[in-house]
């Protein structure tokens, strides 16, 4: 087994987790999560989303949040855009970097983003130009690479083209998202792979839902075929956007505990990722799935015998 | 990555998972759940242990249990002893094969046992002994494998020695348990392959709690090693010993789903046994941590759009 020496994980708490909640988050809560993880050592966090409030209340005070940011140079703060007047809010809001997100499946495009596939290519390409025009760089999400209705239902040819038309426009990274949690180890090596062939240099990043409980171990497969970035949402914070309530993204300090004590650097403190996370516990008053925080609440409850 | 066609389960819920509940589950329950997994295809189950019932109430029932079961001769139910009153409770009760269990960490034999390891060994042999006389085969489980207070504190050669001496005695099979959930992928190769070099023929069992959302990734490890035997629990049951309230064991329904769209066979129906799961939840009107039984109850809730 050969694991890198140093991996790289996005916070997408405030952002992918957030979004699912249906109490809106007052704005400063948001930003003291975010200095938070800051503080804990997150050097690349996704604030918010430049979408319509009416179809994401949560992400309403997008600029707010964005005007609010600490001034930290070793921070790289980035918003999700699904349009190109997101990505026209991201650059007008100070931002270097925008997130993308395009889905793969000509059903699922048709039903969430309500255009066929093609155009909605059509007009990712459009996004990752207008980004650069403004003097933004683009990280292109490419949503459900494992699977939309079923596992795998997503052809992988369609996959590696879209990965391959998107490199060549020059992004920032390419993530691979698992945005219903259905990927296995098997899935992710082949898929990750037959992306590598394709994308040059660009870097990739794996994006994965725990919805079924393999989160972890399709990070630790990816880890050996060579893939050093991933997003982590905080307490495990997210969800599925086909089904209600079910467990989000892979924990960010479940992440950090695991990578630090195998051996691989990330630079962050996982007791202060699961200390944010217990204060938007408190906040929300209601229990994410992630485990290391539960564990440190339950030790300072009740000590270890 | 080389996986096996085919993965055993034990199914070690009615035990370890109804043992740490506070609530007493009336022995007709907890025989309906059992008849339920043995129905979805579980051919072994750890129905009860034979503990003092001063120390573990939960198993008060293990006689009505063991009398209770169905007649099914093509599942095998196993039951705990942790010492020669505990084998021959076993083998009064009619069961052909008994597991055993002990620690391996010397502080831990202190702590939980009253005695020191050597001490611990030699009644651990006596109970192989005991249980062979009386005409039962014997699966030894060696408690904390990977961790008792720190990840990787049980030193390997003690563990290697006693897999050693206790193999030698020929048991049923060897289980190696990461009873704190402190393993990573890198500690499983490493421990598993020094066990495996000094036991010969004896099966090995992997028994992996997910306290700290590694478990399914370290199932993933021990497959690629040729384990293929693990204990897993209905809706991830059971707890930490030294964290009360902490996650259980990897869950079955999980286990079995992830195992079968990889292609490897259980002969498990996961749906059937996230129904249980979920019996069993209302039952003790609380939610364990599984993640497949909670999809099952959601997409019934509120269909898939």
């Amino acid at each position: 087994m050969s694991f890198p020496d140093r991996v790289h994980l996005c916070e997408v708490g405030p952002r992918d987790g957030f979004q699912f909640e249906d109490t809106f988050i007052p704005t400063d809560r948001k930003l003291e999560a975010i200095d938070r993880l800051a503080a804990a050592g997150l050097r690349r966090i996704q604030v918010t989303s430049f979408v319509h409030p009416d179809w994401v209340p949560q992400m309403a005070d997008a600029e707010a949040v964005c005007a609010g940011l600490p001034t930290r140079s070793d921070v790289l703060f980035t918003g999700l855009a699904l349009n190109l007047k997101g990505v026209e809010r991201a650059s007008a809001n100070g931002l270097e970097v925008v997130d993308l997100s395009i889905a793969t499946h000509d059903t699922h495009s048709r039903a969430n983003a309500n255009m066929p596939l093609d155009e909605a290519i059509a007009q990712g390409e459009a996004m990752v130009k207008r980004a650069q025009a403004l003097g933004m760089q683009a990280q292109m999400n490419l949503q459900t690479v494992f699977g939309y209705r079923d596992p795998g239902d997503t052809p992988i040819p369609h996959v590696v083209d879209m990965a391959r038309r998107f490199a060549r426009l020059g992004l920032e990274s390419l993530a691979l998202s698992d945005s219903t949690g259905m990927a296995d180890p098997v899935m992710i090596r082949e898929r990750v792979e037959a992306v590598q062939a394709v994308v040059g240099d660009t870097p990739l990043v794996l994006h994965l839902h725990d919805t079924r409980g393999s989160g972890i171990a399709n990070m630790m497969t990816a880890l050996q075929c060579g893939v050093t970035r991933f997003d982590t949402s905080m307490a495990g914070m997210g969800g599925c956007p086909f089904i209600h309530g079910a467990a989000g993204n892979i924990a960010t300090e479940d992440t950090v505990h695991l990578l630090e004590q195998m051996g691989m650097a990330t630079g962050i403190d996982w007791r202060a990722v699961a200390e944010a996370s217990l204060t938007i516990e408190r906040v929300l008053r209601k229990r994410f799935p992630g485990k290391l925080h539960r564990l440190l609440q339950r030790a300072a409850e009740q000590p270890v015998a």
